[in-house]
This record gives C-alpha cells, structure tokens and sequence, in this order.
C-alpha cells in the first residue's frame, strides 16, 4: 500500500464533497418544488444557482491539483437527503412540511461546512494559496445560506407549522 | 394519515438524533482508540463523556413531552461514521490518519450542531421552555468541541501530516 498523505486525503476528501454537490442540485429542485411558502421556494432556486457555481470551483480545485474532476459515492450526503425525502412523504400537505425542510437544507448546509472548513484548512497547510481561496467563497456563501435558513425558519415556517395545527 | 403537526416533527427529529448520539457514543470510543496523537485521544475521551450526557438530557426532553426515549434508524450519522470507518482503514499507520479523524469527527458535530439548533429553536416555537434550555446546553457543548477540534488541527494534526509525509 502507498504512503498516504495529507495530499491523497484531500484529494479524497474533494471527491466526496464534489459527489455531494450534484446530490444537492437535484434535491434542490426537489426540495424547491415541494415548498409550501414563496420564500422558501425562492431560497432553495436561488442557492441551487450558487451551487451550479461550487460545482465549477470544485473542478477548478481538481484542475490545481491536476486530477480529473470525479465524485466518489458518499453515504453521509445521501443518508440526509433521504431523511430529507422521508419528510417530503411523510409530512406532504402538512403545515409543518416546510419547516422540516429547512431542517434537512440545514443539515446538508452543515454538512459542506463542515467539509469544505476542513478542505480549505488543508489547502492553506498544503501552501495551495488559489484552492484555499475557492473553497473559502464557497464556505461563505453555504454559512450564509444557513443564516438564511435559520431567519426564513424563525420569521415563516416555524411560525406557519403551528399557526395552521 | 393523522394531520401531521410541529409536534410530530419534532418527536421525529428528536428520535433521529438519539439513534445518533448512541452511533456516536460507540464512534467515538474506536476513534479515541486509532488516534495517534495524546491530544486528539483526550479530546474524544472527554467528549465522550460529554455524549453521554447528551444522550441524558434527550432522555429528560422525552419524558417532557411524554414520550418513551426511543431512536430511529439515522442514516445520516451511519453515513458520516461509515466515511470514518473508511478513513480509519485506508490511513492505518499514514502520518495523515488524525487529520482524517478530525475532519470525520468535525463533520458529526456539525451533524449535530444542525439537528439541535433546529430542535432548540421548535421548542421554542412550541413553547417549551425546560426542553428549550436542555438543547441549548448541549448545542454549546457540541459548538465548543467543533472548535476545539478545528484548534488541534491548526495546531496539531494538520501540520503533523505534512510533516511527517
């Protein structure tokens, strides 16, 4: 077995979240469709948008490190975009539908920032100054994403899942 | 299908992150076991204890809302463990495994942190003060851990992977 490397772990590491970017465009459009409230609609386009744009700084970090841009199946993405389906079946029709998506965008935005804190700390010590730089944009905009999130759940859905029990 | 409510999302979330916790109580136990370095291992021994807590406390939020303390099958948690387990397997004995470790166990918090802000701020909405209080408390807790992990990386195991490799 070869020695391994910070360096293979990020590579790794930026198959996986690049894996579960484009699990996230698709249960964007999903999640987008089955929203109850405008702004919640408008929130999950809008970040579908954004997400489009971390795809392609995904491929130009691929391109820094001279690997082909590939995913790599990851069980942590799908397993919360499944819990997220569980409660677009379960809760359809209900007031409270649109709050439990927000909790499944939190839980996928916290996931990326998790991962992407972790990528861009491990391109910074790798002295890879440009790649720190992309992740860092698409840090910012998945922390403000949640912020977002956590005012939509607090000002709409929260409110509208018990105002309508 | 009975008219789902806020209620039963939140009876729903707050099972999902008990299934969790108990995953992350045997998750961290292995990883304190493969952690090369002192530090890293006395952080997963403490915040194992801390977990055992937490598992406590949702136990007190259960008997609140009048229901037995029971988990549901997360697959979210199973995701991001098993992407651990992965890890542990494939750095066993590389100079970059801790890092590997730490960025597998930052993930979990933010997994958590998600989960519990989100159940702090329904109890809230739902009027339920002492719940509120018990899910802030260990809101902090995992906030606290996830920055003390990002210290051991910036000061420890990231440069100990690079070092070494």
């Amino acid at each position: 077995m070869p020695h391994k490397t910070l360096d293979d772990l990020f590579h790794d590491t930026l198959k996986d979240i690049y894996y579960a970017e484009r699990q996230i465009l698709k249960a964007l459009r999903k999640m987008a469709r089955g929203a109850q409230s405008q702004r919640l609609r408008d929130a999950f386009e809008k970040h579908h948008e954004e997400t489009e744009t971390h795809v392609q700084r995904l491929q130009q970090v691929f391109e820094l490190i001279g690997k082909s841009a590939r995913g790599k199946t990851c069980p942590a993405i799908d397993g919360i975009i499944e819990e997220g389906e569980e409660i677009m079946q379960s809760f359809k029709g209900a007031p409270a539908l649109d709050a439990g998506l927000v909790a499944t965008a939190q839980a996928v935005e916290h996931y990326e920032i998790a991962r992407y804190g972790t990528l861009r700390e491990w391109a910074v010590q790798l002295g890879m100054k440009e790649a720190a730089e992309l992740l860092d944009q698409t840090l910012d905009e998945e922390s403000a994403t949640d912020d977002l999130l956590t005012e939509i759940a607090e000002q709409d859905t929260n409110p509208a899942a018990t105002a309508a029990a």
